[in-house]
């Protein structure tokens, strides 16, 4: 089998079936910004605005436009988002909202720092798009911010406890990779020692004795022994894998695309559900019953971020294997939450992989990990050229 | 069919097959306190111990000693709650911990009322089984800092915004309502105005005309247009329908009573599952997808609250469809729930009724929901007498 037609696959569920149902129900051009909550056909359910959301798909649409094709109807619908963000999404704290009424007005604030994150990737990638400067500049600040807030979660709230096993979390150093690698563009040598601190972080995760990415650890890289620490996100894994991957590529470090590919592939491999295929969204590494409620549901995400991983791998590696597990997630994904009808992908299924939740959008589930893996997909395609047998 | 035969059933349930694994593996006599992560067999697999959970721990054996039997090692073990719950559990403000160490260092506190009001549930009781007057005295001064609280959640650290839609959980007038009963005894008077207070805000969210009781409504009893305001969990307002029920007798209201049999009947058949069977965990009043991952999963607690709501209403209505709904649920639970083998019931299940987590004890599920329940259906069975033909 040839990949090549593979090309028209992504790029039409890209171009035909997931971006024109945000283009058509998602924007609220009276108010700026995105609704999110969106049934299956598109209607609203909320009126409620995630900023995490509202930040992911200004970033999709400014990527689209700068990398796709300069449509000024998707130049529009990221200013749309970008100017709602820097307008309304922030307190007088450079805090930014985790929810918003649809007109801008504050409902809930995190002590994380993953709205900021979110808002720091839109407002850099319209900046490219838009030739607007500015945006940059608050893309950046904003950065710099983040970063110390990052070393220490009590300037965001967050309180801290006597009983608390110290520990140091994946996701942190995982995004502050990828937003440097949004942020800095091409000049990424301006980054350099943030980005080897990221990197540093990200591989005290990974456990090569156990072949295990552990979402938490002591700050030396140790197992945490308690239920929290033996949680594995496999999807997680993969994503931050990927991210790896390229650092590893613009460094040029054989031995850290290696790790990276072996993220990817270890968590696939124990996260997919040999009974009913899919992965699973929660394990505990130990075999335990893991305490998240929703542990065996197939989520959208962990296989959108697993269909670019191994594809990644394969362009890397050449080996069977990665090509063999591209395909299988590739399968799985097309035939369970792709909806021709309405459009988007569903987000949640049960074990079995049957629709438990019929909606496209919800607090949690936009614009950005369907469109964001099937373009990275269609593009890595692309420059891959020679057909494949399998 | 007579109802005779299920008080054996109950009581042995209760006694050979639950309070059995509690006694033999969750009692921390070094440290005080119980575990409460607990595999299937009653192993440990995580130390941390949750405050709500040893709190209703504290609560049960207390009543088991009160209302069953004066064995000393109930007493015990009762004591060995309470007193870690009076020495290690609160900080300097008064306010409970949500989970700490084994050996009683803080690892989490909730801007939330709840730890408390276990608190003061584990106090009352374990003072009347002990005869201790000075443990209903930290209740009782627990109780007035609760209420306070409870007005302006402010108070316990919990942010407001200008976005939020002012609103009312019937979570909090029904668990003062319950705390009520418990930390009065006999002397009912003593909260007069404070037992209306709460049964006007419960009524806030029963709605007549179409039959449902909201999780939130606001201040004025309305419904609100959002996902959020349109959230049902049958299971939590069936509770709150036997904890009203309670009043109603205590007080000889028969409309109240009316009121709490029609929130047990419109939530429960509203909730039961058609398809499979069991009670859904969350619904939307407007049929939309629930946003909670989990919303199809029939979990134990409301199965519990169910047995004993239902029962109590049948021995008030007469009405064949109120022992019917027991009986059917009944055969459910029993069937899906219960482990003869290790002891204790199963917590969680998928919508099909198979069994998803193993584990007996978790950070929300404790020594509570089964024994309450087994003890109230065994007692309430003991005092209907006649047969009753089906």
């Amino acid at each position: 089998m040839s990949l090549q037609p593979l090309i028209r696959v992504y790029r039409n569920e890209l171009l035909e079936n997931v971006i024109p149902f945000w283009e058509k129900h998602s924007v609220d051009t009276r108010n700026g910004g995105f609704w999110n909550c969106l049934d299956r056909d598109g209607s609203r359910y909320d009126t409620r605005k995630y900023m995490w959301l509202n930040g992911r798909q200004t970033w999709m649409f400014s990527k689209l436009y700068r990398t796709v094709e300069a449509r000024p109807a998707w130049l529009d619908i990221a200013r749309n988002g970008a100017d709602f963000l820097l307008e309304k999404a922030r307190n007088a704290d450079n805090r930014v909202y985790f929810s918003m009424t649809e007109d801008g007005k504050p409902v809930q604030l995190q002590r994380k720092i993953f709205s900021e994150c979110f808002w720091i990737m839109a407002l850099a990638e319209f900046a490219r798009a838009s030739g607007e400067e500015r945006y940059l500049k608050e893309a950046k600040a904003m950065l710099e911010r983040v970063w110390d807030w990052s070393s220490d979660l009590t300037k965001v709230g967050r309180p801290s406890y006597s009983g608390e096993t110290p520990a140091q979390s994946l996701a942190i150093p995982m995004i502050l990779l990828n937003l440097i690698e949004e942020v800095a563009g091409d000049d990424r040598d301006a980054y350099r020692v943030e980005v080897e601190e990221c990197i540093r972080r990200m591989l005290l995760h990974v456990h090569e004795d156990t072949q295990t990415v552990f979402e938490i650890v002591t700050p030396d890289g140790q197992p945490i022994h308690s239920a929290e620490g033996r949680v594995l996100n496999p999807g997680h894994a993969i994503e931050a894998g990927w991210f790896l991957q390229h650092w590893a590529t613009h460094l040029n470090r054989p031995d850290l695309s290696q790790t990276a590919v072996n993220m990817v592939r270890w968590s696939y491999r124990r996260g997919w559900d040999p009974e009913y295929g899919g992965i699973f969204y929660f394990l505990d590494s130990e075999g335990y019953s893991p305490v998240q409620l929703e542990w065996d549901m197939k989520l959208w995400w962990p296989h959108c971020e697993a269909l670019y991983a191994h594809l990644l791998n394969y362009s890397i590696t050449g080996d069977q294997s990665d090509l063999d597990d591209f395909m299988q997630v590739h399968e799985y994904s097309f035939r369970h939450f792709s909806d021709p009808e309405y459009g988007e992908w569903f987000g949640y299924l049960n074990r079995r992989g049957e629709v438990t939740h019929r909606f496209k959008g919800g607090p949690y589930k936009g614009c950005f990990h369907v469109p964001r893996a099937l373009l990275l997909v269609w593009k890595k395609l692309e420059t891959m050229h020679t057909p494949t047998s399998v």
